[in-house]
Order: structure tokens, then sequence, then C-alpha cells
């Protein structure tokens, strides 16, 4: 397959998602970047793509867009031979999508650029502040992660079993992203177990912000 | 099918969406209500039931448990017989997913009670100010989600075709949301006239807030 266009940026979380996504399929995609603290994503040109103005955005090579790095990813996984990013039973791939949406609804949200930058605005919040309120929403749904995987049978080498799926892709995007904020990680040995496991993997390794061609 | 279980609270925006997509594939549940003001979802049996001690969750039969009020629609709308939550073809999944995801992981978590209540508690925040948070983030995301709805050619009815899916469970819930926080729908035609039609139907109409047994 070829003709894909990935719109992002390489410090985006869930840019991160989509790239590990298509990594683990094996698809090709040219790589157009926006710089987010420039405000490109506002151009004319990505807001023809999508009117969010948000990446990342996946252009098909039919020249239809996609939008929304979850919905992206499970297009992928529905349309792209290659190992599974969801398990075949029903139970589990509702396991996978609630421990995804963990991180994906009840954190990335809270934490993401836009909102940071309102509470400077709104609020007056220094760096001190906001790194505070990041951590917050990171410790308020790692505890319960950390206890699912600890917990749950099901956990495997990944979130679930021993190989990676969807969870294990919003898991490791989170991880990365609190690096900026010093988020204390030897409270989730088994978040941060498995997040090592997927780094050692070319198609989670190669998503690396640092690794792409706008990093800075 | 029966010997399900619905832990919810009237007033969640997730669990209406759960509730709504029960309701559409006509499945009854048992009503468990926890009071999110009282603090009732961090009851040890809530607990017990879902370490993240966030409505909803819903108990199967067998007595397991699915979280996060996404993963649990997919989960119902892949084991219960009834319409379909979900297009038949794979971008049509893409497209009602992404519309779902820009409420469910744009608006409604920023919004969420225990990030209001955290900037009453961090920044002194009154109830004007909250107010002005809340439709911040519902603006922000409904100008292009009412721009995508008017604007693409596969909205119908509904915003995907004629019948009710996910994206339409997810824009109900929201637009019920804004009641509270008097949000100017005149501004955005295509997603009221949607929400209208929703709410003439009995699986909406039945999950409304005000009509569950815990209604104050």
């Amino acid at each position: 397959m070829h003709g894909f266009t990935l719109h992002n940026y390489f410090r985006s979380s869930t840019s991160f998602r989509v790239r590990v996504a298509l990594n683990f399929k094996g698809i090709e995609y040219a790589y157009q970047s926006y710089h987010l603290r420039k405000g490109e994503q506002r151009s004319s040109a990505m807001l023809d793509l999508s009117p969010q103005g948000l990446v990342p955005v996946l252009e098909l090579p039919d020249g239809r867009t996609l939008t929304q790095s979850m919905a992206i990813i499970e297009w992928i996984d529905e349309t792209c031979p290659g190992p599974p990013l969801l398990p075949s039973d029903v139970y589990g791939r509702a396991r996978v999508r609630s421990l995804a949406q963990m991180v994906a609804c009840e954190i990335h949200p809270i934490n993401n650029l836009r909102v940071l930058k309102e509470l400077e605005t709104s609020f007056g919040a220094d760096s001190a502040t906001v790194a505070t309120w990041f951590r917050k929403w990171v410790d308020t749904t790692f505890v319960p992660l950390e206890k699912r995987l600890e917990a749950e049978e099901l956990t495997g080498l990944f979130c679930h079993g021993d190989t990676p799926t969807m969870a294990d892709i919003c898991l490791s995007a989170q991880v990365i992203n609190n690096k900026r904020f010093s988020v204390d990680m030897t409270q989730y040995p088994t978040i941060a177990r498995i997040h090592e496991r997927c780094m050692d993997l070319e198609a989670f390794n190669n998503a690396k912000p640092e690794l792409q061609p706008d990093a800075e």
C-alpha cells in the first residue's frame, strides 16, 4: 500500500499513536508536519483537510481524510493486513478499548496543549502550576490503570496478552508525554514494564518524537 | 437477554450514552445509582467493580464488568442483535467514530465534574468562570462539528445517514449536558436538528436524566 499522508507533529501524543499503528502494519506514509506552538494546524491548508484544525489527520490514497486518532487506529486495524491491534474475542476488545480510553478520554484531553495554554491565559497559571495540573490527571488515572494491569489476569507481556494492542499504543504515548512534566514512574511498575517492552519494538521506537523529521 | 446491571447516575453524560445504547438494542437492565456529588462512586462497592471509581460500569450477566462508555457501546453493538450503532462500511465506521470522539475526546473530558471542581479548588473559579470554561470547550469543538455535519454529504437525518449511530448518542449526550450551562444552540442548527430527531426516538427519550429513578 502507498499514497498515505500523515498530517502530524513530532511531539503530539495522538500523532505518535497513529505513527505506531501505521508502522505496526508496515504502511509507508508521507510525513507532513504542522508546528503546533506556531499554530500551523490552523492554517487554511489544514482547515481544508479537517475543520477541527487538529493533528493527526490521515489522508488516504483516494484523497479522503480520517480524523481522531482512535478512529484512525480502528480504521487501520480493520483495513490493513498484518498483526491485529485488537483481540479476536469481543470481551477482549472491550477490555483493550477500555484501557485505551482510560488514557484517551481521561488523561490526554485534560492535559492537551490548548488546555494548558488556557490555564495560563484564564487563571495566570505559571509553569509549576501547569505541571501540577498535568501530573494530577495522570496520577488520577494511572493509579487505577496500574491497579487493573497488575490485578487482571488478562494482562501479559503487554496490556492484553503477549502482543501489543491499541491499549499499549495509548499507554506508551502517555508515558512518553509524561517525561515533559517529570511524572514519577516508579509508582507505576506495571505500566513502566509494559512501556519498556513496547519501546523495544521497531513500530513503537520508530514513532518516537525525537526520531521524526520535524524533531527539534 | 437479562441480568445486566448498569451502575450509573441520572445526570452523567457518559451514563446517558450507555442507557441509549441499551435501550436501542432492547436490553433490559437493573439500574444502580451512585450520587456523584456525594462521592458515592468512590464507595468500596464501586471500587470493587472498577478501580477508576467512575460511572458508568456495565455489569454483565456472568459477573464481568465493562468500563468506559465508548468501549461499552462498541461491546453492545458487537454482541447484541438489533439495529446497528455503526455503519457496515469501514469508511463509515471511521467517520462515525471520529464524530463521536470529537465529543468524547475533545469536549466531555475537559468539562467533566471533577475537572470543574478542580478549577474551583486550585484557581478559585466562581460559577460564572466555570460556565465560561464549559462553553469555551463546547464551542471549540461544536463549531467544526457543525461545519462537518453541515458540509459532509454523508450526513442525513442523523449524523451519518438516516439511522442513529454512536455519533448521535455522543452528540445528544453533549447537547443535554449543555443545558446546564446555557450554551446558545442557535449557533448550531444542524446539531440542534439532529438532536431533536434523536430525542423523538424512544431509546433516546427514555434515557433522559429526568426520567431516571434517581432524578432529582
